[in-house]
């Protein structure tokens, strides 16, 4: 599901105002764990990891743990540098490093298993203490993030931790249907979920745009809704094993009764209104849905249902049911003449009839339904699970109903926010802070979630990756865990970490600028890139030159640019410590080396641009962030000589900054406010138009 | 096999004085072709390809050719970053690219098979016809490397090809024996392969250090030999499958009777001195030799063979046969006693016995024999093939004799030499250009060889690229395309290009150097990794600061350099310019800037030289550097002033230059031959010690 419509937003550059008031240190400067575990005392030595480092497992023999010691030794090998020769597997009276869980997880990972662990690191040996596997596999992720180059060596600190998550479900969703993603993206995105702790892969598996999955009862779905591009049942069983052995459960997800033009190409007779039908190439809301008022539709679900709840073993199984604009309905005198011969007053009505229909037949296959805030209708079984992409309301709305929730909404990482935006986004916060203890219980976690309208398989990582970081600690980690700076700080060595994973969040960035560029002359390009970023929110569809499908290429600057500057973060923390009156030279000259390499980048770039195809519409954008450095400078000469510039030049540069803040190729310049608040640090920054939500 | 005697050798700088002589322009200025195919002409328009371009098959339907088109497709979106909705494959007669193939390849493809092709583009198509599916492959890939981006889009320019190979036989070698390599890694390396038309991977699959491959009538020889690392006969079935599809053949190679103390550890009856033996883990030549004496020997590798030559389908079989020090056969009264009774003079007699044995076994299970060039014994039957490791002269002997012949002596890639090295290297120049065309014609062409004693799946693929690539043309292009500087300009936009095949030799640079700072802020550490080389020929054994080991970690500098520095051949093109009189401010201005950034770069790195146990040893390098780069200044003030320096001050620099010569963990540094001309334009510069091969 997709949220379509302009919410309240707030400027991304929010949290710099945000995070002097959250500022509390929450670990140690030198550990760089994420998320932050529960408890961690620190010691002064050291346990050095070289060659003849080795695990032992404590306790009774455990396929499933002792595959996670060998994929531990492997990380631990690839991060090192060492060898499959290097360090071992050694019986637990010798080992440097034992692993102990107290008993197996179960075959198939249930929501509210133990998760907590303990681990003791000092000088002569590490020890690694759960109740089960699955802890014993968080408390290797955590083993991992220790370990850093030394003078004397790869190590680990002496410390100890007592670790247990917060919220029992913290997943990601990836949206399969609208572009299609390869099993290997999958694969290295799990074992990123598996290093931040994450515990749930939400597969969203069906869309408009494509139906994703084998079915051998209906096999018109992936033959003709996919264009071949779908996931056999035999690859499904592989990844759900995969993830099984990074404590990751895997919910499938069947959008319906909207969201489904993809299956009607191959069963028509689904629809409410007649077809033929063919695969949706615009992304958007669209009106074909299910009739809710046919048995045979029932039926269909039924079978169908029933095939995929064998294959998918997890206990959940989610129906989506969001975003039907009722359209078919409307225009259906059959369906108009149903509802009223059983009294449904309105489409919503005919949907919680639909949905309370499909949960029948979810519940008779044995599983819980879980679907997006619009299935809440009273009276519904208590065991459903809502996931809310509306907002708090919702969320704390089914709470209070007896319903358990899922918060997505704050966690859309496909808009494009920072990472700081989402991790001020809590669970428990807005709406929900005002539940009872009961209540609140019931709020089980949130996923962040993936769209995918914008992302292939060359850039999804850098929209997945390093941003669901702070949100898997936002879930994890106890709730004070919340200074942003410490975060940032932290965040940027675990992206490295992620690399090692071999997800290309930032291994992709190169590639694509070289690509744009048709050269191997990246510097005065990549001085660009690093400071803007992807128009954000929802703009994206409606900046577009020409109406975007899902078959236009991902190849354009906005594709290949990060969603979050880190170069602009920390030009704007410069302004920021200048403006509070950090007057000191150092901070003034950086500030001015930026601004100088800014405004003669354009010249850089200029020979260039002509060259290629790709670089042509970014020739605005470089000679705006020229202007605007340009600006800076001139700010900057009026802050040295202690003088006031005048108004007339003040609402000449306020003016090139407000020119500057409009999209161009669909990119924002971030240091536009910076800019802004060198000439006149007393003028509100406005929010940059649509920026958020 | 590997050399490990000096040989006459030459300083990796000889291509510089070499470039001038070689200077004759091989292809016009934009095309970035390698190999450089036989004709090509140009004409003025070019062909767009857009999401709308589609390939057509116009010849009988053969699936081998589709599965190219589709990769090659593939290959076409990766490159411009479409997705797999754009483009396609359509019927011939609407396709903008028609690709036409006589008949289809064998399905064991054979030495000699038709590798031609002619690809014709213009504004309006393009057309690829060739007389096998082989030459179509072949032309597939001229394709991709002729498609950049351009002003109006991605583009090939109109342009008419014919070609086809100089030699049938165009290999590379990997050594899977002393580190093993996963198959990932080999996958990508034959895509590496593919895209530079080479079509035999040799695959080195026994050494002393370990068995790759399960025998299924021997286990014992990977049980116990290969540390579990070793390939199942299903991966193998796989990899020859994948290698088929790329126009690739697989030949096996089991070297015999020496280089197998990995056998022995599960049969140490096949040993010519009482066991038990253990895997190796040293580098070296070891005493290990099968026992030529014993019936039981030949019976033992009857059935192996006979299982190997079933599984691998390719017609030639390669039973390695190089260096056997005897010291197990002088040992032996028993076997000194065999020799006596058959009159058997030494230990050369011996092997020849040996092999001719082996020959009949190779040849009884219909295969032809294949062996270094220690096989080669008069009265073989003439269908052997001998790979020449010694040099030049023992390829041409061979072929006066009558025998088929491989050159990889001047192809041995492990040894950190210069692209324009192997490039300099002909298999009918030297000791063979004096053959009879008839003889000149057994000489079937050559192979690369990667030998893996300091190589892991990190490093490899930057050992073999891109300077695998010069060495593909070499085999293929006509002999008088040798132009240095040409084949450095498009090697540079060849290996981008091989990025795209998921090649690291490019990407695992900066992980590496990252692992090595423990830190994020690598730029004073590239600036010198950027100039500095490992050690050249066999001197990384001679120079390691303990006795290497199989278990030995490769995460240092020495590890992650390139095995050429881009940075030391431009600056040296520099001082070559301005030595030669091109005294024009601009050149004087960048050896300046050069020279700068090297001074000042110790006091950038030395803060962290002592945070990382990685980073100590690099600290004389660094000073050195420095150093070197102060005195080439202090030279650059001598000449700018038109003024002679004293003899005392030439003297004291030169002497400096000399000890900046000396290797420093392992690594040299590229510039000083360069900076002691600028200080005695007259001195001789001397080939470093034991840089050569």
């Amino acid at each position: 599901m997709r949220l379509i419509f302009a919410i309240p937003m707030f400027t991304v550059l929010m949290f710099y105002g945000v995070s002097a008031q959250l500022a509390q240190a929450q670990v140690p400067g030198q550990l760089n764990l994420m998320p932050v575990p529960a408890s961690v005392h620190m010691g002064t030595g050291q346990l050095v990891v070289d060659p003849s480092f080795s695990v032992g497992i404590g306790s009774a023999p455990d396929p499933q743990l002792r595959r996670a010691v060998d994929r531990f030794l492997n990380s631990l090998r690839r991060e090192t540098g060492m060898l499959p020769l290097d360090m071992s597997v050694a019986d637990a009276s010798k080992a440097t490093f034992v692993v102990t869980a107290a008993r197996s997880s179960k075959e198939v990972l249930e929501l509210g298993e133990d998760e907590s662990y303990t681990l003791e690191v000092t000088a002569s040996g590490a020890k690694l203490s759960a109740p089960t596997t699955l802890g014993a596999m968080h408390g290797l992720q955590t083993f991992l993030q220790l370990v850093v180059n030394t003078p004397t060596g790869f190590a680990a600190p002496e410390v100890n931790i007592q670790d247990k998550p917060r919220f029992p479900w913290r997943g990601l969703m990836i949206d399969c249907g609208r572009h299609f993603i390869p099993l290997d993206v999958l694969r290295r995105n799990l074992d990123g979920m598996e290093s931040v702790k994450m515990n749930v892969f939400h597969w969203h598996l069906s869309e408009n745009q494509g139906f994703r999955v084998e079915s051998k009862k209906f096999p018109k779905l992936q033959e003709l809704g996919s264009d071949g591009l779908y996931y056999t049942q035999e690859e499904i069983r592989e990844l759900i094993t995969y993830a099984r052995d990074r404590g990751i459960r895997v919910i499938p997800e069947f959008d319906m009764p909207g969201h489904t033009t993809a299956w009607f190409v191959g069963y028509p007779d689904l629809a409410s209104a007649p077809g033929p039908y063919t695969i949706e190439r615009r992304w958007g809301v669209f009106d074909p849905a299910m009739d809710p008022t046919r048995e045979s539709t029932y039926k269909f679900l039924d079978e169908f249902i029933g095939e995929m709840t064998k294959l998918f073993p997890d206990q959940f199984f989610h129906i989506g049911g969001d975003e039907v604009n009722g359209k078919q309905w409307d225009g259906s005198p059959k369906i108009q003449e149903f509802m009223h011969s059983h009294d449904i007053k309105d489409n919503a009505g005919l949907q919680a009839y639909f949905t309370a229909r499909v949960q029948k037949i979810v519940s008779k296959h044995g599983k819980t339904m879980l679907g997006w805030d619009e299935i809440l209708q009273p009276g519904f079984p208590k065991d459903i699970v809502i996931q809310s992409w509306r907002g708090q309301d919702s969320l704390a709305q089914a709470a209070k109903l007896g319903y358990r929730g899922l918060l997505s909404s704050g966690y859309y990482i496909d808009l494009i926010q920072s990472a700081a935006q989402h991790y001020a986004v809590d669970p428990t916060s807005g709406a929900a802070a005002n539940l009872s203890p009961e209540e609140s219980a019931r709020i089980l976690g949130g996923e962040d979630t993936m769209w995918s309208e914008y992302v292939s398989p060359e850039n999804i990582d850098s929209r997945v990756w390093p941003r669901t970081a702070p949100i898997a600690e936002r879930l994890w980690s106890p709730q004070n865990v919340s200074d942003v700076n410490s975060m940032y700080q932290r965040l940027d060595e675990i992206s490295r970490r992620l690399d090692w994973l071999g997800l290309t969040h930032n291994s992709s960035y190169f590639p694509m600028l070289r690509r744009i560029a048709g050269t191997d002359d990246l510097s005065a390009l990549r001085v660009l890139a690093d400071v803007v970023e992807p128009v954000k929110g929802y703009s994206r569809e409606e900046t577009s030159p020409v109406e975007p499908t899902s078959l236009m290429p991902l190849n354009r600057l906005v594709d290949a640019t990060r969603p979050e500057s880190s170069t602009a973060r920390h030009f704007n923390d410069l302004v920021d410590s200048l403006l509070a009156g950090k007057t000191d030279a150092g901070t003034k000259a950086q500030i001015r080396k930026w601004l100088v390499l800014w405004k003669d980048n354009e010249a850089r770039l200029q020979p260039i641009i002509g060259q290629s195809f790709l670089l042509k519409e970014v020739a605005p954008l470089s000679q705006s962030l020229s202007a605007l450095a340009a600006s800076g400078l001139e700010a900057m000469d009026y802050l040295d000589r202690g003088e006031r510039p005048s108004d007339d030049w003040k609402a000449q540069q306020l003016e090139l900054v407000k020119r500057a803040e409009e999209q161009k190729a669909q990119l924002l310049i971030m240091i536009a406010p910076s800019i802004q608040r060198l000439i006149d640090p007393t003028a509100p920054v406005e929010a940059p138009k649509k920026v958020g939500h």
